[in-house]
């Protein structure tokens, strides 16, 4: 899991990466950056900065509210939280590039390729096989890209 | 999490309530009820009797191919995989008599109230206030039924 | 609206069973009627009356292009329609009370309760157990209030 | 609309019936709760009690982050604002608590009942009949717990 | 089908401006014509004949019935049912191509590129951020296709 | 996994084309190896080892699940149950190739092109018209592939 030093690490990069944190480092921009930043593996900014152009308030509230407020809460452990999004996401199956953000939000937090995909797997049951299958495609997107070979990930 | 012990408990309790199960207790039959008698906390003959009356095989599917192939793969702690049930049950929207039945899963395989809580409040980010909202009052109703005070599994 | 003397004749015509609007009734309001009561087994007065307080203009179209336009068409029967309707309502999860409505349509359009059936669960595989399960809850209601004995409908 | 000396007047009572409220009447929770009086007919803290005992967070991200945040801005008056959200939830057809209480909302922020209805009509197009005909179940009811007589909202 | 002859008469028609059919246009068809051309800025017949070679009933049916009989009601103006359908579609998450439509229409009804914005930003409340992320992408794609700054659209 | 000279037994089995699987394929794979074969058009083992390299055992369920459990029962011939997947993917609008191998499969099942443009065209009743539109593009997309002239397959 995250290592607390990790976190910490995050959090100080992510001050030093954005200029809109403040200066407390406990608010909600400074935590949302830090989990967002273990979840983009540090790629947050530029994909905040996709947003400038058109609608920047939703950004920010990506920082302080979906992950400053929501997923940094304690209750639960980060890797839980983004295999429940890939379950949610997988399920829904109409928002494709959160999707594989997430496969690899997931990845990045810790959880294993083949917990990934034992999730991706499963909404089978509950959400359809073609919902599984287009999550099966997102999945193998995302670990070609990193250079995970799929293939040993799981062994049934 | 589910101790080897209780596995192996449940799975002698449902060869003797279903006079289905195979001899083999490694086939799909019997650990599909070994599994299913954790989520259901033993209730498993009675829920599947619901459908007997109309759709039989339904019933056999969720215990050979449901749980039996799916939810009981190794690859991923049942506790794990029914939080991803609420997850995406939640996100969905559609099927509160199922989400409902999860929730109580989730608290049969060890999960705490508070992750339960946790997972569905995660998913006003996901997929909109109103779907959490309305997996909150599907929580409350569990809570309720099983003498959960939940009021007192968040801290803020 | 709709004139009660047209209502009657319609009625009558559909009294000659056929699943398909015949070829001298000619305007979409007469050949909505009659494929209407086909499906409602002649209460398509009633039921369109349940909209007249609110929303009249909703019923007229459900006669004259819903029913009237579309599913009058002679490129498919009204059985294969029905259960074309009752696989997507199924598969939806949003919409029980026309979910009901369409499983007691495809009886009258002459479906057999185990046709229905196949369909509600063919849809485990399209878009998961839960709203096959949900499906078959609203076929177990519209049975029993017609006194079909779904057990007998189906032999795996 | 709403006039400026009612919404002052909302903002005024907010202040007295939350003691959540900063002393910032700009700060979003003062906002948040300005706004949902509007929507509720100032029962906003009564509904939000209703997660206290299990999600309090979640009522808080209600006012803070839905209404202060978003629904707040000032790009779009709210009564448009009410519109669009009965329009996504009668096509979203998952939400019928929240849609109704969107429907009051509505009629709150200064929508005839029949420009409420015209919206859920349009969705039979976008979302189908089944979606636009549970949302006129859900105008229904609120319209008769308001005695808002729907028979003369919509003239054809 | 659509006479050519009859497609002029309505763009000259709609060139004279209105967002609702005016009382002389009586049937249906025109009047579907004349709302279409103001919501496809008089792009309406290119667009139905990429359906003639397929399916040119439900072409027709556009025209006639959902333009025709809803869209074109008087009960609502054009702008408020445009935003209205970018709202539905934004947070079904399921029709990008008809969402890039009508946020074209909408601009075509007379909406600000901000209330459009406003509008798809609210969905991140009511549908999640990812419907909303997927529906800020759609904006873009339709605002560079016609020159519009996004980036002085919204001030926060 | 699926053995190639398997492969070919049920290739040939399935040259003596029945829509059903004969009474004597027993065990749950060929039933489901051959009623892929009918829906596929011989395809089915190059399909499944797209999966291999990721998720072999879905590949194995969609086998011996969903086409050998489900699929392949006697009580609704193949023609209607591909024409109510059809009917089932067009209106979740959240799975085009799913609902262009569907599409496909149809057609390998002997129902007309126009069969399955009206259970496309009967989706805008139910589904609206966004989701009908989306499947009118995915049965062109593989009418064309097959060389199938659509213009010519309904005729109002």
């Amino acid at each position: 899991m995250i290592k607390a030093s990790m976190f910490f690490a995050m959090a100080m990069l992510s001050l030093s990466i954005t200029t809109q944190a403040t200066a407390d480092v406990t608010g909600n921009r400074a935590r949302g950056m830090a989990t967002l930043d273990v979840i983009t593996g540090g790629d947050t900014k530029r994909r905040l900065d996709t947003l400038t152009d058109i609608a920047p308030e939703l950004g920010e509230w990506i920082v302080d509210f979906a992950y400053g407020d929501v997923v940094s809460r304690p209750g639960l452990d980060l890797r839980s939280r983004e295999l429940a999004t890939v379950a949610a996401l997988t399920a829904l199956g109409n928002a494709q590039p959160q999707l594989k953000s997430h496969i690899g939000g997931a990845l990045n937090a810790g959880c294993t390729p083949q917990e990934i995909l034992e999730v991706i797997i499963q909404m089978a049951v509950y959400a359809g096989f073609p919902a599984s299958l287009n999550g099966i495609s997102a999945a193998r997107e995302v670990f070609n890209a990193r250079g995970i070979n799929a293939a040993s990930q799981t062994d049934d």
